[in-house]
């Protein structure tokens, strides 16, 4: 059910984000190591921000691992924030508007995981999406439904409580179709300066997500590493599992969390879906 | 904004219907004479019939004119009843489930033109459709929300009612958003036994639409001509533009009418918009 | 490196052979056993047999076990002689005409495994093809070039010796670049009236083929399974690994074998490449 | 038969170069103007310089005009040197890998045009292609073989002799095979530094060519057009056809001419092809 990575930081070369890694996300697409499915070959997407007013988002429903317009526009680019994505569908077609991130404005979103129950759900959740965001939503996924919640609910105001209330709708109509558990996620969203990497689910067993160790404490620890020492101080990465084996490069994100990074400064904040009548 | 055709009649090799013409469908992707755009390489679809419960449905986003699967697949083919159609999008995404014809149980739908002001009124109209029909939508086409609205109606039961409060419905909330003329379409309706085309467009000046003569008149005028000869006298098509130049051979289908093609027969029947509550 | 299935017998739903069984070619797409990758993600293609002049072909570079074109098309067609491949590329581009099976006339053609050191040897065997028959060549295969190195050999009038004549010019010239163990293979060749299935390698370690036990044996033994009922008695399968569990349903095709199922028989003869001056 | 367009200059945003144009690129692939077909949907790519060791390439089987990846990454993308390409397949299949540009280590080189009789000629040429860059062909385009006969006569090093030597042997070889004028000819190739561009062919009409005018010029003659006004003085584009209709922008590039612009220059020097013995 997906893998995905975000990146903040100093501007680097796309390309050795996503193919340079032992496990880089690419490996992962074609085999992941702690995704529910080890393929995640239904698609790919990649947003990355550069001085232009919208970032750019370049999605294709070949497999990433196989893709060479991916290996060819990466080693072009370089950005100092990269959400990137790789999919394993959970029923929906493959094709390009199923692929994430989604993009609204500066803002940027993936997911991993699904709204159980989402096909007794669907339209109580559509109907709850602004109409003015209504036409947005251009394919068939759990996730851009997910995504278009939260903008209904102020994502680009105040983005752990518009998530706060956009998983607490899910999981109330979930219920109220007979789904005891309707969210599992890690989830990112960004608007290119701030980045909000969610670890949550109704069950409590939600998808693998961990963050980067401060970059400094592990040049320290590891002198000689070559990737380590091109990284700048202010790096920071979330991903759905440890890109490579480096003991204490990578910290486990906790049940129920958010993680905001903004500044180059990392902190965390316990995330807890809101009971709130929806505003359709 | 598309260009399709409908055929019944005995089996024919697929390849024949949509390659031979001097006009064929295939021809028309690349350049068609009669449509609002002149190439219509926005995808395809064909939707044919055999023995098995469901018709089969093969949608590509390449342009029907190099796409050599279409080639094979036409090729291997037999059918008596196909209904195929070339795209050219009217501003939703390029991909295969926005292409035609769409199928629901036995039946496949097909449309030629569009839905003024489909941003604006498109939330009342999904909203219009039956809940247990919300899900089955899979794309974005203003096409494909007429059809489940037309589903809605009783499309299976009685096709020109269901179209006539379906085509109501859409003109009915085009209007109440400020669009005047809110319907534009030549739409193919088919369960495999019998055909239903339609000409209608709000203002008047719908998409062309012509169908064929009846064969056995045809042949007797044109004795030589060897695509005739190989035609059964129960062939009728129904097509947006003339495959052929042959004098005679084929009618314009008339401002507000639905062609009916049952048991080998073809009549014609007025079609208005009723303009009744939806059933949402 | 890919896997692929061979059917010949009576005509079958091609559905109920590429779907059905529980590790059904469609399956091992996404995670096969006993493939030298588990996932053959890299397109796929399917060669079938009808009353027309050559056999259809359905090439596409999508997975297999996300493509809805192929779950369609397979419901609505029956045959009684199918080839089917799913593709792990060795390096050449994932495009349509890199996928198998080939086809000149009648013949199709689909191969597992790779010439080794095919970079220093590509030169010299394409110029040992015919030169009527090079321009036929439309990928970058080294499977497309030993087909073509069969045909130029005469694998239309006798498949084994024209097979190998092929490989034995594939290890002599690989080891005139220097690769000691040039042949890695099973192959499938059929005109729809015969079935060739080799089995070789220059190493002795062959990538895995097995073939259907005696249908008639089976039922016997297993009366009440219904998917055996539906077999016709002269139903042979060989496959690059077995479709399911049921014990003694498949038996391995033993090293330097070739396979020839032939008027619902099946007889197995040795394979030895043969050293011989290519005709270039 | 295709069309293309090369820009050096100051770096541009290259959505402006490729979508701002009345008659871009873009609207080239739907509908050119002198093209020899008007539809150029057969796939696009486009090639451009940044501050890395290679030029990017961006292929696609898409057509042009609704390739979205295609406008996303354009808006972000900023390069002083671009080579940008719309297909129409004069027969081989369409494939990321028979689209233009193709690329060797710094080179870009495409072309609008065909080599007449190329399946008759193609052995000899593929031949005549030093086996050390035999193994790069990777598609079927005559396109593609004209590129590596040029880099086998020392492309690198100076192309217009490069050229002369192969468009010289394309001739001899196909006359040799009963076709009097093998050659038709624009062809683009550049280092990043450099543009050649050819305008020739074995009968004297050439596909059409033009180079855009001295910009101070023009920004003199038009000094209210904000286009021109964002134009560097050192901006020099060649083209298939004029991106629009501003009188005096546009200038005929003669009949056997190369076009070279370096260093903010431009030059012509007259080009014609060589009969030299091919160096196989």
């Amino acid at each position: 059910m997906c893998r995905w990575l975000a990146y903040t930081g100093s501007p680097i070369l796309v390309h050795d984000l996503l193919y340079r890694p032992a496990n880089s996300l690419v490996m992962q697409s074609l085999h992941s190591h702690l995704g529910a499915e080890p393929t995640n070959g239904d698609g790919f997407g990649l947003g990355w921000y550069t001085d232009q007013p919208r970032p750019g988002v370049f999605r294709s429903t070949e497999p990433a691992w196989n893709d060479r317009n991916l290996e060819e526009l990466t080693a072009q680019i370089r950005s100092g924030c990269v959400l990137a994505h790789v999919r394993a569908s959970t029923g929906s077609p493959v094709q390009q508007t199923n692929c994430h991130p989604f993009r609204r404005g500066r803002w940027l979103f993936a997911h991993n995981g699904l709204i159980s129950g989402f096909h007794a759900s669907k339209r109580d959740l559509v109907m709850a999406v602004d109409p003015s965001l209504f036409t947005e939503i251009e394919g068939t996924t759990d996730t851009e439904v997910l995504f278009h919640l939260a903008l209904t609910f102020g994502l680009e105001d105040d983005p752990v409580a518009a998530m706060s209330r956009a998983v607490g709708l899910v999981e109330e109509t979930g219920r109220s179709h007979g789904e005891p558990y309707p969210m599992q996620m890690t989830v990112a969203a960004t608007d290119g300066e701030s980045l909000y990497a969610f670890r949550y689910s109704s069950q409590g067993q939600s998808r693998s997500l961990f963050h980067s160790a401060d970059v400094a404490t592990m040049q320290a620890q590891y002198p000689d590493n070559p990737l380590l020492r091109e990284l700048s101080e202010d790096t920071h990465l979330v991903v759905s599992e440890p890109l490579g084996g480096l003991h204490g490069a990578w910290q486990e994100v906790p049940e129920s969390t958010c993680v905001v990074v903004r500044g180059g400064r990392q902190e965390q904040v316990p995330f807890v879906p809101s009971v709130l009548a929806s505003s359709a």
